[in-house]
């Protein structure tokens, strides 16, 4: 932009940085790329699979998420050190940050966009904000039992109707908060879920909610259409058990991955992906891998499962074809595949690969490598479409 | 905008008339309207719910419908009169159009989004275009029988793999064609699959391809999964059976609805919504209705199906309950109730009523009206969120 058209630009309102040569584009094929050790986003998107621009200044991004504004302009991007930025994708840059908490995990954003929660660990608990101003809205402490004290929050996600659902680490237990009247969320609390529930996922229809369990066997399952039911145990002869499996890495409940009829979950501590039916919760199979699973995700159709895996053997990832139910494909992207994430009608997966400095684009038909593109440190992978679904 | 500004505004290449007032904005919440009598759209947002601009030129627009761009800038709408639309929903104006054939009936973007196919009844088939430029790329003419023969062509939708699946009305056969090589589509005929076939839909993982049939009882359906197990039938005991009942208008099979375990559909000249279970392909029930249904569509968490009527009975819309399989509320929005679209996240619904130049929109969750739009004799309502879903 040659120096006059930016004072033109100027004057008419334009921002003189912006994604797109002449200001205007499209939304639903952004994205963006946590860079965590540059405390960046790498903006991206995915028609001609380019980078389009860098907004720094996000904090410390360790464990970064983010999810989007309903018309897909803006990334909110939680950050571990309780920061808080909304990010403009479109003129790249930070529309508004603040640090609503000391060491935060992660959140959610309404069904309707108004607003954002933050699961917090210090102080343990959830904050929400306006999804505009980030002005606070209401603050729900994770207080339980007798002498006041707090848990941490783990497994924050959206639900239909202004609700959302997330789990107590230290307290097992599950909240259902209902924000209809955003100033006086209610609240149902199923308690004695089991010990050390590490992270929770809703189903892609918003109707189960799952959290793992740390400390004890099984996985805690509510079935939000029958809550009346309450939470039960299934897979419950899974699980650390007796052996105390060294854990190098926890997987990631948000990569669990629900196909055709069956959903596919990382096994803690095992070479293995379980498979559970979608409908009765049985275990269906238990499919031998090339290590510790940490994100088990469904292209989106379902036809297929990519796995990556912890530590040392973070270099490899397989993929599991959801009828025959084996590993029909593998091979080594690079060091350090921390995250993947698919184009939403599933043609491509992008894939971080940390320690080369390198997203990688791949063909989910044939496998091919198609694109390649520079980013500082990568890990998480999130692209604007999430916008448009419940849950994530 | 004032003349000097709109002045610099075309000194640096922004279009002076545009739907956001600094030419930015997000697009995963636009969508259009067609407005059939006028031979427009109207360009609409579901965050504030409001009307942002208008399309004209776009000829006949009976039985219209789009697709998006899969960057949401761009709806691509299919006219009655073979016309095919590029529609910017940004500058709010047509980027390009041609008229393709003499008779068309709807359309599909390839997964990728490179292409737009078209399903044409004259000449009897389906054609292919680059999705930037609409030129020319694939002619797939629906030749049939011994004589040469060209058939009607209905039900074209998107699958996995730059695929797209259609139906030949006259043939009776459903045809999957693979663009890969997209100058050169490879072609699997699935013959004899019942008479009359008459609409089509692709489930929303891309996975069963159903074709309704008018011309005998039950529904053809292909498992994609497992294409060497052929075209079923499907529903053998349902139909218009030996009655021939009265069809006052032909249900929309892409308003069938997955929900749970169950796929909804609307019974053909019954006053009845079909419940058949999704694994097993069996009827699980038949929910009484107000009249004959023509859209049945699932609020995207499968917990609400909801239900407009054929003439004269199209001032009324019905909401089925999912789990309890049963009517749990109704209304009558206005006269000649045409189409229904969630937002994507399922908090609101949209309705077109025709015959009183209006948009309602609802909360799905209390049933409370809480916006209206105008329009001209509005009748499909749809969102840029379809762009990046499988099979719309």
């Amino acid at each position: 932009m040659t120096s006059w058209i930016r004072a033109l630009a100027v004057i008419v309102g334009l921002a003189p940085i912006s994604v797109a040569a002449d200001g205007m584009r499209g939304t639903n094929d952004l994205g963006i790329v946590v860079e965590r050790a540059s405390g960046s986003v790498r903006i991206v998107e995915t028609t001609g699979r380019t980078g389009l621009g860098r907004v720094t200044g996000l904090g410390d991004l360790s464990h970064a998420t983010a999810v989007f504004s309903r018309d897909g302009r803006y990334a909110y991007v939680f950050g571990r050190d309780g920061g808080l930025s909304k990010v403009d994708l479109l003129l790249a840059r930070i529309e508004k940050r603040i640090v609503q908490a000391g060491n935060s995990i992660g959140g959610a954003v309404s069904q309707d966009g108004t607003l954002i929660a933050v699961a917090n660990y210090e102080p343990g608990g959830v904050r929400v904000f306006d999804s505009v101003t980030l002005a606070p809205v209401a603050d729900i402490p994770a207080v339980w039992g007798e002498g006041g004290a707090r848990s941490k929050v783990v497994g924050l996600a959206d639900l239909p109707g202004q609700k959302f659902a997330f789990t107590l680490y230290d307290a097992g237990e599950i909240w259902i908060a209902d924000l209809a009247d955003p100033r006086k969320p209610t609240l149902v609390k199923h308690r004695g879920i089991g010990k050390l529930p590490y992270d929770g996922l809703v189903t892609p229809d918003g109707r189960h909610y799952l959290a793992g369990l740390f400390g004890e066997d099984g996985v805690a399952l509510l079935d939000l259409w029958k809550p009346e039911q309450g939470v039960r145990r299934i897979l419950g002869d899974y699980g650390r058990g007796a052996e105390k499996l060294p854990v190098y890495k926890m997987p990631h409940l948000r990569g669990w991955a629900k196909a055709g009829d069956y959903v596919f979950l990382p096994a803690i501590g095992r070479h293995e992906v379980l498979v559970v039916d979608a409908r009765s919760w049985a275990e269906v199979a238990r499919i031998p891998v090339h290590g510790q699973p940490v994100f088990v995700m469904a292209r989106p159709d379902g036809r297929q499962v990519w796995v990556n895996f912890a530590h040392p053997l973070n270099d490899a990832v397989q993929v599991i074809d959801t009828v025959e139910l084996k590993v029909v494909h593998a091979f080594k992207p690079g060091k350090a595949v921390l995250h993947m994430e698919f184009t939403p009608r599933g043609e491509h997966v992008w894939i971080s690969v940390r320690d080369e400095d390198r997203i990688d684009v791949f063909d989910t038909r044939d496998f091919r490598r198609i694109a390649s593109i520079p980013a500082e440190k990568p890990s998480g992978i999130l692209f604007a479409a999430r916008a448009n679904r419940i849950g994530l």
